[in-house]
């Protein structure tokens, strides 16, 4: 059985990470949607069980896909799961550079997982979770960029 | 009528910024130099209002250029005031990342706004208002970097 | 009035053309859309004159858009006809750096014309004239590439 | 049964290529490395039918890798045999822009298959094919850039 | 005699500078590593005491290499030892951008100093003191990302 | 003695050449322009011969620099003369590119050459041979871009 892992903050889910996990969910036999809450970014905006637990009603349909948290290396936390794959979306070329230096990294710690990377969809180009945060913080109309079952929750807890 | 806005922080005004202004001023009938004091940035040099300040001094001699003050979606300031376009300067290519998904995000905020894109001119590649307060908090000449009209103020803020 | 040159080899024309001409033409008071035949192409489908015939089909219903040829310079072209912008429309990084060139190259031959870019949108991303040549000449379905007015001769051409 | 193709022109294959063939032939249970006659390249090296006997004695270890052939599109390929990923390496910029458009042509003619990128390892970051036959031409030591079964019919037929 | 300088914070030190110390001291008379201690980085993990006398201690068995520490403009302290070059390495894309702004910069502020890139060498491509510095506090071995001369400081310092 | 090689097509020499030639030779204690005639580049303006012609012209005020040629590999030249670096322009993203996996290659054949990158100036960012060529074989004014002591020869080859 083949195992994958997409990991990413999440802070919040928008409609590019959830075009990843339906297409690296048809590509495995398991896909683990991780919630890497190591990463030491301040401002967040929910926490990582909130996370986890918005994700959890996005993915709700999909039979594959189960998510999970993790404080430590994405590589160890492979090699424990005993996961082959993880899971990146490319956007742009900054993206590009910075999980090119990930990918190379994470094989040096665990030579038995891959990297693999897949491109961002034309209509998700431009989403990430801080444009999100940024747009909705101004009172921006970010409907048309969250999944819908993640949308109250991002609404009340940018607006609140 | 055909407006246009120059969003930037600013802080401080550069030549950079006064080549993109000059151009982009013969290419609309009317073009807003807009100071975006929503962008959160920390340890600024110079309040909204000093900004304005100086870059109305700066412009003094272009009569189809004005200078506002905004802190909500440019987007949504474009609508307001019917401006066509919004005007970005482009140095290099972390730059062009960033800006393509602020113009994707804007025209999804706004379809009836355009991201225009200028090439930044070969003698002011290498200017960014950042580099500007780095070279003069240590000591460095930024005589050539900056307008004349807006030097003195730098100097005595970045030493006084 | 504001004139603007659209350039370009249209051979043949794609969506991708047709979503920039639509919205160079709402920034500026005229478009000029300009066949260079000056581009030392070879293998072109289509002949300068046929790629004319075939943007005006596409450009009728919009009034202020004419198609037009030259196999100059199109920084002299534009001097010729005051145009003040170039438009150019971005899709990847290799054309950042070629267009970059050329914009900067067209700023030295004449001082009075300014190069603008344009986000190609999301869905255009990755359209262009090669691509859809070397799909048709392996039998792929290429009509959601190309406008509707141009497919019969693309086809036709391809296949024939 | 999960499938992928690793479509290329393989003329010659480098250790670059069979560093991807390991690699993804452990993701998948099935790997296809497929030689694409169809794309125009003129000067070809080898003809398919030998780029085909050399990737099968190099792939000769690898149960799960199967080398074949097609002219037509990767895309058309792909459903014909049920595939749901096509592989690709990365090394460099150029690669990723023409690679990620060659992705979304793909998935736009075929929704059920996927393009997953790799990153090249460090070591073969600088390899590619056409690099291979200039510096063989001008007379330098290709060994180390190519797998040792290949290496005798590339030194013949480069010098020979 | 000329006299090069690799400026940098080597926080801490890695063995990608280890492999650009190594290949800069071939290529001049005397290599100064200075660390550049104006850098206003916060989070600094070693103060640059520390990191010079870390950095000497890698570089014992080069005569022609000496670090030194600076807390003002390099192109000035190029200047005052009268050194020739800066000397950069770059890794990645988003390197390159902000390395060739930098250069640009310090040739304005002293027009006798040029900055020469280095590329990494394939096996320090994704190596980062930051890299660094993240594994290690995840608990992940570092000891191919670093030079054993400085492997036990680091880890006592960041897991201590 | 430190010997430094610039190799290139200079089909024909640009001031952006130029600009390269005189801040490497002041790097160097000696400085071989290398006209690489093995570079198979079709379409060529200037035979081997006459580009040297033209290079020792606009070099000839410069003691440390000589002119050269050869048709072999770079790194092989390097090792006969005793050369420790090559000097590479870097102008662009798809320059980097190129240049990167070259200088790998080059490293390879030869570990005793280093490449050595110098950014173009500002005002050089834009020139190449090739965009000289097309801008003269279509009238325009090529005088801002190539030293005086080659322009009769270009304008008399490029319009007779």
């Amino acid at each position: 059985m083949k195992i994958a892992i997409y990991p990413g903050s999440f802070d919040p889910v928008t409609k590019g990470h959830m075009d990843i996990i339906t297409r690296a969910a048809a590509l495995f036999d398991r896909l683990i949607v991780l919630v890497a809450s190591n990463v030491m970014k301040r401002d967040c905006l929910f926490s990582a069980g909130e996370r986890i637990e918005l994700l959890r009603r996005c993915c709700g349909g999909m039979p594959n896909v189960t998510v999970d948290c993790d404080e430590g290396l994405i590589a160890e936390y492979a090699r424990r799961v005993g996961a082959t794959a993880i899971v990146k979306g490319l956007r742009a070329m900054s993206d590009f550079d910075y999980e090119f230096q990930q990918a190379l990294t994470n094989r040096q710690l665990n030579s038995r997982v891959e990297t693999i990377f897949l491109a961002a969809s034309g209509e998700s180009m431009y989403l990430s979770s801080s444009m999100v945060k940024q747009v909705c913080a101004l009172g921006g109309d970010v409907s048309s960029f969250v999944p819908p079952e993640a949308l109250p929750e991002i609404l009340s807890r940018m607006r609140g």
